[in-house]
This record gives C-alpha cells, sequence and structure tokens, in this order.
C-alpha cells in the first residue's frame, strides 16, 4: 500500500489547523490575482475593480452530521450556509455556490431531492445561485463538498490579521446554543439506542435544536456594517467556538485580548440546559462551536458604529500579546483562555 | 432514518447525468455576474474586464482511485490535473485551487505529504496557485475535493452548446491509453491477490500505465489556440470517454456528427494492448475515458488554423440533428454512436 511509510506520524499529534498548515506550508502565491491563500475565512482572488473571495468547506457523514437526527433538508441548508458564513467573515457578499457530492446508494433520488431542497432553499435566502458540483457515489456514507465565492470591494475586506491593540472585541449573536442543540439530539439519539420504543423528547427545546440543524449566516450585518461604513479591523466567523476564533484572531493579529464574560451573550435557554448538563455556560460559548455568528474588532473610533447596533455585543479589547489571551469573569477572576479546535481524526478504516 | 421516503427510485434509474440534470433543474442563476451555470465544463462568472471559471471534482477512493496500484504522489496530481483540464476546455487559463480532503486515520503525516508532494507538481507544472481547502476526518477512506478557478477572455470562451452543422470535429492526441492502463493495472491487482507471491507484471507498459496515474491537461493547446487566434466553437475535455463527450456537444449545440474512425488517433502501446485484451481499439477511445484531451468543434473557415497544428487531428464533421450521431469505420461502415457515460453506483452502504 502507497501509504505505508518507514516513518508513521499520527495526524492527531499535529491537530486540525497544525496538519493544514503543515502540508500547505510550502505553496507560495505566485500569480499575481492570488492575493490571499490559506489561513483565513476564504481565499481573495484580485480582479482589477472588486474581489473574489473564495470558500470552500467539507462535511463527512459520522463526523460533521448523524443522518439520525439531521433532516437531509436540513443539512442541505446548513452545507450551504456554513460557507457563505465565511463569505460574510470577510466582509464580502457570497454570489454562487458548488455543491458536490458523493453518496452510497443507500440514498434514493427522493432523499437527494431532499437533500437539493435545502441547498435551494439556502441559495434563494441568501440570493446565490447553485452554479456548478459534482455527483458521485461512495462506497459508504454521504459526503458533501461546498465552495462558496463572493465578492468584495478592495480595501473594504476584513481579515483575521487586522486587529490592533486598543481596538474593541464584539460578538454578534449569542453563543453555546448550537452545540447544546447538539448535546440534546444526542442524549435523544442514545436514549432510542438504547430502547427504540422511546419517542424522542426534545419539546421545549426549539431554539437549542433550531440553532443546530438550521443555522443562519449573518449577512444582515455585513449589510450593517456597509450602512454605517464600518469596516471591522479583523473578523471570523465562528464556526468552532468563541476561544478557537479568538485564539485565530490574535495569533494572525500578533496580540493578546481579554474577553469581559459578561459581554458574551448566552440565551435564556442555553444558560438553563448548561446547567442542567451540570456544564458552565460560558464554556458552552467558548468551546461550543457551530453557532456562525461573527467575532470582530473594531477600531476604538468606531465605536459609536457599533455601540446601538442591535444583536452586537462589545465583549472586550485587544492587548498586547505578551499579555496573553484571558476571560475576565462575572466575579471578577482572570483566566487564560485555551485555544480548543476540535480534533476528530479517530476511526482506523 | 430521514432518507426512508415511500417512494424509494434508485439513482442508478437515472444516471450519473440524469441525476445531475434532476437535481440541478430548478437552480435558475439570479445575480448578474452569473454567466453560466451548471451544464459546462465549467462555470462562468462575470468580472466586467474578464471572466472568471469554475470546476469541481471529486475523488472517491474505491470508487475513482485504487491505492493499491496509485501512489500518493500521482493521485495528487492527478486530482489538480482533472480539474484544470476542465478549464482549459472552457478556453480559459486556471489560475488557483482549493483542495479539500477527508481521511480515515489510516492515513499517516507521511502519507498526506506524498499527496501534497503531488498537488504541489502540478501546482508548480501548471502555474497555478493554491489558495484554499478544508481538512477533516472521514470514518473510512479518502476523498479529494478540487476547485479549480480560471480566467477567460470575453467572448472568448469555448462552450459545448456551440458546434455549427458543418463544423469540424478536431481531437487532441490520442485516446484510449489511459483505459487501458487501467485494465493493466487492475489485471496485475487481481494477480497479486490471488497469489501474493507474485510481483505486478507492468515492464514494458510504462506509456499506458503513465496516462491512467500521470494524465496531463491540454494547457499547451490553449495557448496554441491564442496563438493563431482560434476561438473553438464548442469545446469540452475528454474524461469520460469521446462517444460520451460528444453526445454532450451534439445535445447542447442541438447537432448530430459524422466520426471518422480514421481521424481517432490511437497509440501504438494501446492499439496492441486492446487487441491482446479481446477489445477493438477504437471501441477503447470511445468509451474508455481518462485521456483528458480535448474534442472541440471549429468554423470550416478555420481549418487552416488547426490542420498543421501538432497534435491535432480532424476526425470529423458536424452534421443536422436529425443524421444522428454517427461513426464511419475505416472499413467504410457507418455505425450510430451510443452515448456511454460511467454508472458506477454499486454499494449500499
Amino acid at each position: 500500500m502507497a501509504e505505508e511509510n518507514i516513518k508513521r506520524t499520527d495526524v492527531n499529534e499535529l491537530g486540525e489547523f497544525g496538519l493544514i498548515e503543515h502540508l500547505t506550508q510550502r505553496f507560495p502565491l505566485s500569480n499575481p490575482s492570488s492575493v490571499k491563500g490559506i489561513g483565513d475565512d476564504a481565499a481573495v482572488i484580485d480582479n482589477g475593480n472588486f474581489q473574489t473571495v473564495v470558500s470552500t468547506d467539507m462535511l463527512v457523514e459520522g463526523i460533521h452530521f448523524d443522518l439520525m437526527y439531521t433532516p437531509l433538508k436540513h443539512l442541505g441548508y446548513k452545507s450551504v450556509v456554513v460557507n457563505l458564513s465565511d463569505i460574510y467573515a470577510m466582509n464580502a457578499r457570497p454570489k454562487q455556490v458548488t455543491v458536490s457530492i458523493a453518496l452510497s446508494n443507500r440514498f434514493s433520488v427522493e432523499a437527494l431531492e431532499e437533500l437539493y431542497d435545502g441547498i435551494r432553499a439556502a441559495c434563494n435566502f441568501y440570493k446565490v445561485d447553485l452554479i456548478g458540483g459534482d455527483t458521485t457515489s461512495s462506497p459508504k456514507g454521504l459526503v458533501i463538498s461546498v465552495t462558496a465565492i463572493g465578492q468584495g470591494e478592495k480595501g473594504k475586506l476584513a481579515y483575521r490579521n487586522g486587529a490592533k491593540v486598543g481596538d474593541l472585541i464584539c460578538i454578534s449573536g449569542n453563543l453555546g446554543a448550537a452545540y447544546l442543540g447538539l448535546q440534546l439530539l444526542e442524549r435523544e439519539k442514545q436514549v432510542y439506542l438504547s430502547n427504540p420504543g422511546v419517542q424522542p423528547d426534545l419539546e421545549g427545546h426549539d431554539y437549542l435544536v433550531g440553532r443546530q440543524l438550521k443555522p443562519e449566516a449573518r449577512g444582515d450585518l455585513i449589510n450593517a456594517f456597509g450602512k454605517v461604513g464600518l469596516i471591522p479591523t479583523s473578523m471570523i466567523d465562528i464556526s468552532d467556538g468563541l476561544a478557537s476564533e479568538l485564539f485565530h484572531i490574535c495569533k494572525q493579529s500578533g496580540v493578546g485580548a481579554l474577553l469581559e464574560e459578561s459581554g458574551v451573550s448566552i440565551h435564556p435557554d442555553a444558560e438553563v440546559q448548561a446547567i442542567n448538563f451540570s456544564m458552565d455556560p460560558i464554556t458552552c460559548a467558548l468551546s461550543g462551536g457551530e453557532d456562525y455568528e461573527l467575532l470582530f474588532t473594531v477600531d476604538p473610533q468606531d465605536i459609536d458604529k457599533v455601540k446601538y447596533m442591535p444583536d452586537i455585543y462589545i465583549a472586550g479589547e485587544i492587548i498586547p500579546a505578551e499579555d496573553g489571551i484571558k476571560l475576565n469573569t462575572k466575579g471578577g477572576n482572570l483566566h487564560d483562555i485555551t485555544a480548543q479546535g476540535w480534533k476528530h481524526f479517530g476511526n482506523k478504516n
């Protein structure tokens, strides 16, 4: 077998981000139109008048989604939305998507129609066009790969590396709910598996389950920024959890961060459910992921532009790198925040 | 399970192209920049000065490649090349690629390095930049999804729907060799599986095996077209076999075709090997696929531009749709050509 070498380093030793960095470090950009390569929410291609922004994500059955509790229509919708979120996180607007799927023939045409109904719903809602893709078979399971293409104005894109000491840390919406929705779905799955006669009990959990199964991307905020003339100094979408995203911004900008727990919005349902699960709500917000909200920094002279913006929370300040990445709790204690990228290289097959 | 509906149509009933058409028929383009959507080698986005061309392909272990005889470096190279081929088939030039991979942890970091060495070799040779991607785990096997992005000049792109009655049918290079290379590799695999002590015997088959494992995309021809000012009236890359590609052009252009067997170039090694396998060489060329040559049509007044172009063969003429799609054999017999798209929805998992 070609992959059996003498030296064998397990991919887990590097972690997801380490692995990507390791594999792609010797790929310098050579074409003049390649403005930004690997390492941000999306790549940037210069087109003279404006810039083309490209992002791609792969969703794998058994890793990123579980069809036992994920309706295919929701899956189609979400697979588009998570990519649009990356385009918005560049302060750009998505225009097109390509969708490739590999599937085993356990899936019927009707099942695929459901998946594409969801893809269509997302395309309609976000006004993007499906322009291409590939459909192929797989020996096992379903894999969805989406590439989103957007447009941004020259000089107005927001990268991960522009945060400066003194900038305000801003977060849209509330965090942790998608993660708690997932925990609820997983709990009901386990109950069902050990006792198939029992019906899932998700009553009263619409909000949390909805945040997990049907996330939305914050294109509304990109429009709001445009209206008030705000260009964030840095921006990233919150797909892996606030802590992980804050680390990306700090690392790439060469800065530290002081995050105020009181500035991190958590939905009351999430608050209650976290406690029911014996978890700390702020931990769910920091490490949970999949909320697809935006984390961004703004120059302090732009404070009036965000202060009264609906659904935006000022949640701290960028500090010098040597001061670290800290959380100031509601109780007034300072804690180091640790990055929580997701590691999920689990199965040997 | 979400995919269990009352009505269940097997995806095989529609076939690959039928399935794509069925699923994507209700996706009209709405953004002004979306010039061309699904149904050609690549999608086209208008950028004012020039046009951005986007193509994407997914390669799945056990379906598109077999790691028993495919070195990972070659696989990386090929996964990029097959996408660049689609960009060239639009008469455009590739500039960037994104590469997403899903892999089980049977793959080591060293194995992935080999894969990326091949990706890098292709990027260097074709002068394209790797600008993004996604790396994730999979419960089983390896999936590679590549998106290629290129530039074309407005008014100079070659679509599948532009062939006119009287146009000359042209083919680059020789056909069938990649398919015969695959048959050789498959034969040696079977020998090895039934008797692991026996070493693979591929001696003397470098050309055929090379065409399968390390195909090249015909960017050289796009440059040659540019030099003589030729814009093909239609063009497609030969990934699924000449017959299938000719059907695409005829269907989309609303025409028929008269293909001359004598105009289809077949390498001597392919000729010999086809006969050894008791196959008709022209059948290998028509149905084999994976040669990544270009099939294109030119206006008869452009005949002088292609007549002496190296490695280009004039192989017939576009005729009215009602006259069908025919092969004129070397023996002077007329045969109907049937489309051979690949159907490979095999496993129920």
